[in-house]
């Protein structure tokens, strides 16, 4: 197992740590083909925008390999894996940019140079993150209490975190903060693997259910709230984890600052506003049990959405690994994909 | 099992559901003595602000049934019974009632009349509960759907129950009303007492976890929130359940109204406001852990606040049994209080 990263490769074939295990075990994925990944992505045993798009990248390298480099099976995919989750615009990203690199026709074997192209988008991942998180930082002031949301950690990237990075950053940069991490119903992503992230990086960290967290801003126990995203549309809204919404409704309500964290390639510059993200519902059997225990009565009503919208009048700035965006988002948010782009060569 | 209570007398014991088993099993606990009652509340085998007190005034006949009679033996158990939880104030009113019984030396053997005390007290707080779901009832509009918190069903109270009793009373005037009940974690009570509740009774039910309450209110899908109470101060704040401040919050955000039910043993005039009310701090088993699943890494630290204060200008009104009050709240709080007391003799 790779110290710090949750999926990588080896012998052919895809690692990965199955996320729905932990935090009291610690158990292996392996995956010999796309439908593998397809599978893993579904059952969230990999889940996290960044990591969704590095997961895929190999998916599309199996299937190169599987296929003896058949473009057609690649393609195949490529549709198969876009399609397990809606909301996330990384996966959808991560993918186009392996088919554009099997289009490109470069030297050597196609599946050689698709299983390139995912290492570079995982190792690039990483510098990113590093990257966001010292930016990040600097918005942090010694000693905060920072409320998170959710698993933004190594597990949700290729590696370090996004929202999670900025605080392992501020961390390591010796500024003593803390963390307050919501729980984050109902599949538990901040008690499960964000509190258990937190004590492996020996980050001070108390765990809440979400419900605590408007009590704690009113007590003022809060400083600074900082999250991940799955979307970013043009004008700044940001698609996240369901619950997001209600927590920067409390952080305005409090003036506490909220801050969204997540690489350009989240950044859909496609989509005009949060109305046009597809929100996933996802299973009732989320909500009417917990690890497997029912607390629900049988056959009552669910709704599930996975996502909420949160407006960008309610977003303090948007860290990137371009830099900081605060308002006007469109052009502030355009520039940072454009600044990332030169950066990474066109991609990648 | 009484059809429509919680807990009920019959053959010198006090018989309640044990709540910690609902959904899915109705199982019965039968105390026979005052430290069997305060061992009940303290594990949450009954709970809900209105039932604790009837609780306790059992709790007290059994200890006056227990010692023949002896009044220093009733003191001893209304001391271990006001100690087992802090914010609500219907227990230590329902014991202060029994306790103004007893040395008020009326006819008859103490025992006998510490029972028809609290028996008294158990049918009033059933009126009180169709009293206020009438006046709450005419707050809502036909089709509305309404959100709810907690529990405050006929499990809550002595029977009917107080928010929800305003949810029943507006679907047994054929409304046509639809619920949308939070798990309410920790403890889950919206999940498995209030959604068991609503299905009970036919009343249209959606399940949702807590931190999806503020994508609904965005998407216009919420026309009104109505809750219970814990404690209300004599300036209108409201303690409740933790995540009750959070709804509130929401609602002002979105301009849903915010509804209080109550009954007037909930109110505190000796409390100014919110400040002045306890929060209790409960065991950070109930946050790791889900019905006895473990959900967290050993070892996190962990806030566990049962309630929270939701200050007076976020509440658009207050149901009482004796009409619904709105701010300036001092004045119409006191009133209600008033009103009562001369409605009910002075007491019960």
């Amino acid at each position: 197992m790779s110290a710090d990263a949750p999926l990588w490769w080896d012998d052919g074939a895809l690692f990965l740590i199955d996320q729905t295990a932990l935090p009291h075990e610690v158990r292996i994925r392996r995956c010999t083909s796309w439908p593998d990944v397809a599978d893993a992505i579904l059952t969230l045993q990999v889940r996290g925008a960044p990591a969704l798009g590095v997961a895929a990248a190999y998916g599309l390298a199996l299937a190169a390999r599987q296929s003896g480099g058949r473009p057609d099976a690649v393609r195949e995919a490529a549709w198969g894996l876009r399609r397990t989750r809606p909301t996330a615009v990384n996966l959808g990203w991560a993918l186009d940019h392996l088919l554009r690199v099997m289009d490109a026709r470069g030297q050597g074997r196609l599946e050689d140079r698709m299983l390139a192209a995912a290492h570079a988008l995982a190792r690039a991942d990483v510098e990113t993150n590093r990257r966001m998180g010292r930016h990040g930082a600097r918005l942090l002031r010694p000693g905060a209490a920072v409320l998170t949301y959710c698993n933004t950690g190594m597990l949700a990237t290729a590696g370090y975190g996004t929202a999670f990075g900025v605080l392992r950053a501020a961390h390591e940069q010796g500024l003593g903060i803390r963390v307050v991490a919501c729980e984050t119903r109902p599949v538990l992503q901040g008690a499960r693997l964000t509190a258990w992230e937190l004590r492996r990086y020996g980050i001070p960290c108390t765990l809440i259910t979400d419900n605590a967290a408007g009590a704690l801003m009113r007590a003022g126990d809060i400083d600074a709230v900082v999250v991940g995203a799955d979307r970013i549309a043009a004008n700044g809204d940001v698609a996240n984890k369901v619950g997001t919404y209600t927590l920067a409704v409390l952080a305005d309500a409090h003036r506490i600052p909220f801050y969204v964290a997540a690489p350009t390639s989240t950044i859909d510059l496609n989509t005009p506003d949060g109305d046009g993200i597809p929100i996933e519902e996802r299973d009732p059997e989320e909500v009417i049990s917990v690890r497997g225990v029912r607390i629900a009565p049988d056959g009552v009503a669910v709704r599930n959405p996975a996502f909420d919208v949160t407006p960008h009048r309610l977003v303090t700035a948007i860290v990137t690994e371009a830099g900081v965006v605060r308002a006007p988002y469109p052009a502030g948010l355009r520039a940072a994909v454009a600044a990332d782009s030169t950066a990474a060569g066109g991609g990648a």
